[in-house]
C-alpha cells in the first residue's frame, strides 16, 4: 500500500523542543521519485505470487501432499551426457589449462563453438541464420527485457492474449503502456491480441497495424498451440507490412510434431528481416536452473534509419550482460552432442507423454481441452467460470496447483493452464484427484 | 556510420519499369524507429574495443607473445574445494535427489542458503543486513543495469571520474543523458566527480548536488584508491542531505588490507538508509566466467513517496531474472565454506603480489603510481600524455595490452590502468619489457 507522506515530511524532522536542544534526524526516504512505471505494475509477477498463494495453503493444510502442474518448471534429472560435460567444464575450471581456455570473461555473445553448434543444430538447413546473428544468453527471460531496454520507451506493442507474462510486465517497466484497467484487465496502449477457440488460437493480427514489437510465442505458452506455416507466413506478412518487429518466442519448439508448425520462424522467408528469435535450453534439457538459452538477432533487420538492430543488440549485451555461465555453455555443448540430442529427444517425448495423460484426463472429465500435443501445456476450458476461482478450488480440493488462465491476460479467463512438467507418478496421481473431484 | 537513407526510400522502392511490370518490392528496414539513447554511445563498450585492437595488432604481428595486463580478467584456476563444490552439484543435476533440490527454477533472489552465507561472511558483525535484502545474481555489471531500468529514465547521475564505463554506458542506454560532448568527453546530464591525485582520489560531492544516484567504486575501478571510514562518512552524509541514492560498488572489497577502508558500505551508520552495495565472486575466486554476484537493496531504503526499493527491486528481479546458474550459486556456497575462504585469501594474496610488483617495476622506472595495495589496479601517470597513445605505444613496443585511463572517463587521460591479473611469469615478464621500453 503506497504510503501518502509527502517527501518533506518524510525526510526530515525535528526531535521535540523538550530534549532541550533542537537536533535535526533525518528518517528515511531519499528524494528519489519512484519511477512511475513500476508503479503501474499489477501485484507480484505471476509466478511468485502463485508460490505464496501455495505456501499459504501449505501452512493451513501442512500435510497435503502438494503436486505441481503449475509454473513450467522441469523435474526430471539432467541426462547423463549433459551432466557429463558439466562436470568436465567444472573440473576443468580447476587446471590452468582448462581455466585459460574457458575460465574467465567469455565473450558476452556466447561462446563460438556453441553458437556454431546452434546453427548446425537448428539452423543449418531452413535458414540464413549464421553464428554472427546467434547471441548465447541466460534465458529468454532475460533477453525479452533486454530487447526491451535497447527498443527504448515509448513504443507500441501487441502480445497475444493470453500470453507469458513476461512481454507485458516487461513492456510495463519499459514504459511502454498506460495503465491497468480494472474493468478490461487490461493496460493502456498495449493490443492484445486474443487467441480463442474461435480463431484456432491464432490472433486477427489487424489491431496490431500501428504495433512496434509484437511478442509471438509459437508453440505457445500458455494455450499449447503451434503456428502452422501458412499461420507464420501471415505473421511475417502483416509485420512487413506494417513495418514492425516481431519478437518470436520459440522456448518450446522442441514440442513440435505435425510437420506442417516450423521449428524456427526463420523458416519462413522474410522473417530475417523483421524477426529476432528467443530460445532456450530450459525446456529442452531441464535448464531452467542453470540458465543458458539464445537469442536470433539477423544482420537484415533494421531500424526505420537503416541501422543495424544487431549492432545495438550487441552494444547492449556488452555493456548489460557479460555472458551467460562457462559451465552451463559446457552443458550446452554436451545438449548438441549426439548424445546429447538423443538424451533430450527422450526427455522431451517423457514430458510429451505427460500431456498426453493430462490432456486425455481432462477430456475423460468432460472438459474441452487444446494444446498438449506439440506443447508441454494443456489449456483447459472451464466453461466460462473465474479461473482463480477454478485454481483455488484445484488447490483446496486436489491439493494441486495449477496456473489461472487469466494470468496469462484477459482472454485467459475461463481457462486453467496444467503443466506437463512433473514425475509420473505425480501425473498419474494428479490424474486421479482431479477425476474424483472434478469429473462432470 | 549511420545511414542517412529515409525511412520512405528504405521501406520500399518499386522495380525498375523495364521489368515489364511493377512489382512492390520490399527491402529491408522495419517503421521501427532506432531508440536514440542506444545512438548517444559513443563508439564499442571499452573491453571489447581494446579486444578488437588487440587483434588486430596481432594480425599485423603474428609472432607478438601479448601480455594482458587490459581488462581485468582472473587468470588463476579456480580453487579445489570450490571446483569441488561445482562438481557435486553437476552431478547432483543427474539424480533425483539432486534435481529435486536445486535443479528447476530456482528463487530469483537466490538459494536462501547462500544468502545466509553470504551474510555470515560478509556483514554479521558490521551492519543490520539481513537475509531478505540480499540478492544474488549473475554479477555486478547485469545488476547496474537492471538498477537503471528500476530506477526508470531521466534521473540525475553523478558518477567518479575515473569509473568503471559500465555507469556511464547504462545510463546513457536509459535515457539518463544528453549527448556526447566532444570537447568534454562528457556526456550531458551526467555529473563527473573528478578523482584526482590532488584530492586523494576522492572527489569533491557538492556538484552532485542535485543528483538522485551516485554510482561509487571502491576499491576504486580504475584508480585503486580505496576510500577510508572518513571519506565514506562523509558519502553518506551528502547522500542522507542531497536525498540521493548511492550505488555502492563494492567489487574488489575482499582486496582491501588498510584497516582505516571498511569492505562494505553498511559499516558507516545511516548506509542502509541511502545505499544499495553491489559485490561480485569474479574477483574473489575467478569466478568471471562463472557468472555470480549479489546486490544488496536494505529495507530501510525508500523512494521519495515512502515506497520500498527493496519491493521494486525484488519485482523487477521475477520479470526481468531468472536466478544466477544453480552450479555458480553451489561454487559460491562452496567459496564461503572455510576451505573456500582460506582459499580465496590464498589467490587474493596472489594478485596483490602481482599489483605489488607492477607498482614498485613502474616507479623504478620513474613513473609516479597509485592504487595497487588495497585493489588489483596499478594506476599510472604518464605526465598528462594522451592516454590512448601511450596504450598504443604499449601495445606496440612490448607487445602488452593496458587500459588507456581516458576509456574510464575523461579525468583518467594522462594514466594508463595496469591490472594484476596474470600468471606470475607474465607478470616479471611484463615487468621486464616494460623496464626496456620505458624507463624514464
Amino acid at each position: 500500500m503506497p504510503l501518502t507522506i509527502t517527501n518533506h515530511e518524510n525526510r526530515r524532522t525535528t526531535a521535540p523542543a523538550s530534549s532541550g536542544r533542537r537536533t535535526s534526524v533525518i528518517v528515511a526516504g531519499t528524494k528519489v521519485a519512484r519511477n512511475p512505471n513500476m508503479a503501474k505494475l499489477q501485484a507480484g509477477y505471476l509466478f511468485p505470487e502463485i508460490n505464496r498463494i501455495k505456501n499459504a495453503h501449505l501452512a493451513e493444510n501442512p500435510d497435503a501432499k502438494i503436486i505441481s502442474l503449475g509454473i513450467g518448471d522441469t523435474t526430471e534429472p539432467i541426462p547423463g551426457p549433459i551432466v557429463a560435460g558439466m562436470v568436465d567444464s567444472a573440473e576443468g575450471l580447476g587446471t590452468l589449462d582448462g581455466y585459460g581456455q574457458f575460465g574467465g570473461y567469455g565473450a558476452e555473445a556466447g561462446q563460438g563453438r556453441l553458437r556454431e553448434k546452434l546453427i548446425e543444430r537448428f539452423y543449418k538447413d531452413t535458414t540464413s541464420i549464421v553464428t554472427d546473428e546467434i547471441f548465447v544468453s541466460d534465458g529468454s527471460k532475460c533477453d525479452i527485457s533486454r530487447l526491451q531496454m535497447m527498443f527504448g520507451g515509448g513504443r507500441n506493442v501487441a502480445v497475444q492474449d493470453p500470453s507469458y507474462p513476461a512481454y507485458v510486465d516487461s513492456s510495463v517497466m519499459n514504459g511502454q503502456t498506460n495503465g491497468f484497467d480494472d474493468a478490461t484487465k487490461q493496460y493502456g496502449n498495449i493490443e492484445y491480441l486474443a487467441c480463442n477457440a474461435e480463431n484456432a488460437f491464432f490472433p486477427d493480427l489487424a489491431p496490431a497495424k500501428k504495433s512496434d514489437i509484437i511478442f509471438f510465442c509459437s508453440p505457445n505458452n500458455p494455450t499449447g498451440a503451434a503456428a502452422t506455416r501458412k499461420q507464420l507466413e501471415e505473421l511475417i506478412a502483416h509485420a512487413k507490412e506494417t513495418g514492425s518487429i516481431v519478437v518470436y518466442d520459440a522456448a518450446y519448439s522442441i514440442y513440435i510434431s505435425d510437420p506442417d508448425c516450423p521449428r524456427t520462424i526463420y523458416e519462413i522467408e522474410g522473417a530475417d528481416e523483421c524477426c529476432i528469435e528467443t530460445c532456450s535450453f530450459s525446456k529442452y534439457a531441464g535448464f531452467t536452473g542453470l540458465r543458458l538459452g539464445w537469442t536470433v538477432v539477423p544482420d537484415k533487420l533494421k531500424f526505420a534509419d537503416g541501422s543495424s538492430v544487431r549492432a545495438d543488440w550487441s552494444r547492449l549485451m556488452a555493456t548489460c550482460f557479460n555472458g551467460a555461465s562457462n559451465v552451463a555453455q559446457a552443458g550446452g555443448m554436451a545438449c548438441l552432442s549426439d548424445e546429447g540430442m538423443a538424451a533430450m529427444t527422450d526427455l522431451v517425448a517423457f514430458y510429451k507423454e505427460n500431456a498426453s495423460i493430462l490432456k486425455k484426463t481432462f477430456e475423460e472429465m468432460g472438459y474441452t481441452t487444446y494444446g498438449g500435443t506439440d506443447a508441454p501445456y494443456v489449456w483447459v476450458s472451464f466453461d466460462g467460470r473465474d479461473s482463480w476461482e477454478v485454481f483455488t478450488e484445484i488447490l483446496q480440493k486436489c491439493d494441486i496447483v495449477v496456473t489461472p488462465g487469466s494470468g496469462f491476460g484477459p482472454a485467459g479467463d475461463g481457462f486453467i493452464r496444467a503443466s506437463a512438467f512433473g514425475h509420473r507418478d505425480n501425473i498419474l496421481e494428479a490424474a486421479e484427484r482431479l477425476k474424483k473431484a472434478f469429473t462432470k
